[in-house]
């Protein structure tokens, strides 16, 4: 039985990993912390928690942490992360975490779009990018994993195939997203009440979202060229799920030599994957249709030199908690849907 | 015309009022005030308003009140309208405050509901509640209106022509009241988060909200007895609206005495009032039959000496801020209906 | 391995079904049909369920159905059920069956409510009334099973020890409910788009509930004494969740003799269930506290002679679909809680 | 005074025309009519219209409406306009078509994405598109007005000024917009259910969609180039409202010479439109920031290259009836304002 520890589980993500955990056979909650004013039961904080998970939730303690738990979750805001994950891996554990800390390949990067000081390069240098559709075999052996963004999963899946291919232009990549409201977590705005979100959308951070450098790196490496996306993410009055529509310019050259359609590219590059589904022509993901699951859903339309791709998933499930849970899986040998169907 | 002033502007009340004045011919807004950090446009705080209305928002100051307007809407929190209307009256001009400051007569019970002294005792003798419906008279010369709050309207106009005429077990009523968010104000408390309110619905203040002593007050008035009903508020995840649905219990002896149903009791009751319909039998009001309107629509069904009532109002409008100017139409010998239609 | 059709998969329960049982490690659907133009895969109805779920969904046909399962799952429209069952009995097939057919031990008072004959009464004779908390040693023997509506779970679990015990007056009840849209089930109704319920909240259908003789045949089987509720449904502009709030009039001479509130008495009545959870005083449920679980939470106020009760579940789970698979769990020695937590 | 009969008043937007015009202090509304299948009270249809508009809604006769009419709007699916417009129009009566029947004046383009033959080609040429910001002198003397579709409103204000100028790559040009759902109209079609679109979000008609055509002609008359526009509408589970976010790259030749930015050239645009209104740099438009008004909102961000715009109208109102009646006030001489204010 393995031990995990989550921290900061009064967030939305810490919320969705308790309520994943408690399905999973081989996993076992045996610690929660949070910044939080005074220690509280979890039932009392989340009573859909009452009688399933009996634990007191206090603000994070690190001797505590590596005494109860073979491996930690970090669910906390970008920046804390990397005060709590040295401290973690020294004393011997694991850590997956969910923040943006160990995301960015490029220091200077990260400081630019964070607005603070890398201050762990040492673990930086060794850190794993937690998308196994990409990185499986890394994160098999990884002690820390750097889960990515919500909005980098929808975009990089949707886009990896043509990047790894060189399938399309990729200097005119236009990702189109859209979020529901738990991407953004659970915060003191004014911005995030209800009379301000429901029966309304908006675009926000336009074309300067700190989940455009993520997106950037990884399609950069997939492709071998430096690129720039433009990214527009907007804000949905819904409580879970992006959806991304993409537009890309295609490569004549490359499509010709390929003489196959971009479906069956997509097919293949993820026939394996137990949680990336590509639809058949003319057939187009909704949230619905993944909100509550772990899978990306992915549709692509081309016409006339430009391809349309559409991509689905739920941000908190592939978008962080059920990533996160499928990364473990990997880590300690569970088969990748435990706790994920 | 007529120069009104709003302190409280950047409140859901003072947004609504803006809105509705800006409609009225002969009424022009001359001073928007309210706790805010710095001067700031108007059309900056409230975009829609952009290129309608051009006046800096500001701290209020009274002085620059009195000179401008000739009435002011007080849009403020419960127990700091007293802190201003004083000064307001005693420089001549009208106030109608849209608090409960000066709705409940009896002093000790606004200190047990509100928690805060009652200040101002000399003015809370002369206000008028500003139910049209009950006090047109008392309003028409009235310099300070206690607008009546939004479950309290829905509740009174309810039950009025049964308390009026005792056709009912008085002490047998219960009000199940669910309400959109906005009738919550616009506070900065997780509570009313997006992902907290959305695809859920709760009750809160079981039996101990502030509104149900202001419904004793006015049903015990007209009816002669002191009541107490049990009054249970839901917050519904909408922005706006209010629907109370009232179960009570016959009298026989009324009934039998008066010979008709309780649909023409109330269609007499009412026959003259511009923004109160009654719904006739089998026939039952929806939320969306009254949001952004002044209307309040009722429905009466009985059967075997259970009478069920349901009523209907927008709670920004009927329930606060339309409420507030059909009084000021009333005070200024403006047709009722004057930017409320 | 427990092999299960589903006939009526393409409505919200049928739905939800293949969700919870696709988890259930004892089972395995093995036939899933219902009313349907032409056959199709079930994962191009309900895309989420592609590469979980490879069975065509087809219109029922009770030889195929029989020759594949072991137990049938009944999700269909009231009185198109007992057209199915008799024939699946008489092939030594189990039903659980999530219609009103079998509920109404009365045959007079189904007809009334359901206007159309009750035509399968000697299976009506046989029928368990699906509820564990009530009938748990008879549901283990049962080979059909009556699950019980959606609105009449929530009530009668929130009045069940108050009934049993006589310590309310239980002529005064008052069930004052509110349903997620899903209640309604997946039909073709203009009252039931989006832009018609969307910011919307009504009452319907008040006081002549089809659920109403449901919880009054429960009631007062557990009193012992012929009681009739007043029941007021209304419709949510959410997807899934049951909130009742419930008025009734404590009787003085019980809690005196009992000496304990009426919290104990709750928590000792369901002291065993797995899927019943008691409140706290001054703490209550709200519907996120349910929603995608089986769980029944239940909240009891009391105050002046006045006891008001809060229970919230899940319309799809506890229900309908999760309690018909928390009866077969019973039925066939599975952990209650299996594929439901 | 002018006399107004609405045909299709059981739509939305026959529903809001209804609304609108009953505040026109220069119109009346004398004859309502609808696909229906008995006459009824609009106020049964519509209670919220309860003591604000006596009239029976019946099926439309074109003897009728002319006796009682001066003007008639057509609110009527598309393809079943053109049946009745004629008629009208030989009587003498003026026409606003809120259908697509008389956009398109390619009559090819019309049959391939309407699917109908286009039957009166006479009135086609004379038909006057009811833009204002681009037709309104043509409007002042027209007798048949071709309401603009929803989309298109939005998208043809929102390039306008770009495609006048040719500051612009207009063969780059991508259209990402999403709408509130009474964009689809009131129509019984299960893909508009409250629990399919709650909480959900989709792309739909991906680059087929019939409003592309509609921008097509109209930027390509601006430009005097034929253009073609890549137009992707998405579902939003709000009632009202559509934001669009439009990327297309900057011709570099064209703003050197011009030496502003684009903000301005926006500005000067439209400095005399009443219902457009540009953003400041950095601050661009959220759906709350014109539903349930008439204004179309416009923000304009260029980076490296990439031009954004973002702009909000609400559907129901400058995409539909509201344009419609500021065409009407174009018409007869009112203020553009009126009523839509």
């Amino acid at each position: 039985m393995l031990n995990v520890g989550i921290v900061g589980a009064t967030g939305y993500a810490g919320e969705e990993l308790i309520d994943i955990l408690l399905r999973h056979p081989g996993a076992r909650i045996t610690d929660i912390s949070a910044k939080i004013a005074a220690p509280q039961k979890i039932a009392r904080i989340f009573p859909k928690f009452a009688g399933r998970l009996d634990l007191v939730c206090k603000e994070p303690r690190i001797k505590e942490i590596t005494a109860k738990c073979d491996l930690v979750f970090l669910a906390l805001p970008h920046t804390v992360s990397m005060d709590m994950a040295p401290a973690l891996l020294a004393a011997g554990k694991s850590v997956i975490d969910l923040s943006a800390d160990y995301r960015l390949k490029d220091v200077k990067v990260y400081e630019k779009f964070y607005q603070h000081k890398q201050k762990d390069k040492v673990n930086l240098a060794k850190a794993v990018y937690g998308l196994p559709e990409l990185y499986r075999a890394k994160i098999k052996n990884a002690r820390l994993i750097a889960n990515p963004g919500c909005y980098p999963t929808a975009s990089i899946l949707a886009l990896a195939p043509l990047a790894a291919v060189g399938a399309a232009d990729l200097g005119s990549i236009i990702i189109n997203a859209s979020s529901g409201v738990t991407g953004a977590g659970r915060k003191a705005a004014q911005d995030f009440f209800f009379s301000e979100l429901n029966e309304n959308f908006k675009a926000y951070k336009i074309n300067n979202h700190q989940h455009a450098p993520e997106i950037n790196q990884e399609l950069s490496k997939l492709s071998g060229k430096k690129l720039v996306v433009t990214f527009v993410p907007h804000l949905l009055p819904v409580n879970r799920g992006i959806l991304t529509t993409i537009y890309v310019r295609k490569s004549h050259h490359v499509t010709k030599s390929q003489g196959h359609p971009l479906i069956s590219l997509y097919k293949n590059f993820y026939k394996k994957e137990p949680f990336v589904r590509i639809r058949e022509e003319g057939d187009f993901p909704q949230l619905k249709d993944v909100v509550n699951t772990n899978f990306c859903d992915i549709a692509i339309k081309e016409e006339a030199g430009q391809v349309i791709i559409i991509a689905a998933i739920d941000n908190l499930l592939k978008g962080a908690s059920g990533q996160a849970v499928q990364n473990m899986n990997i880590m300690y040998g569970f088969s990748e849907y435990t706790a994920l169907l």
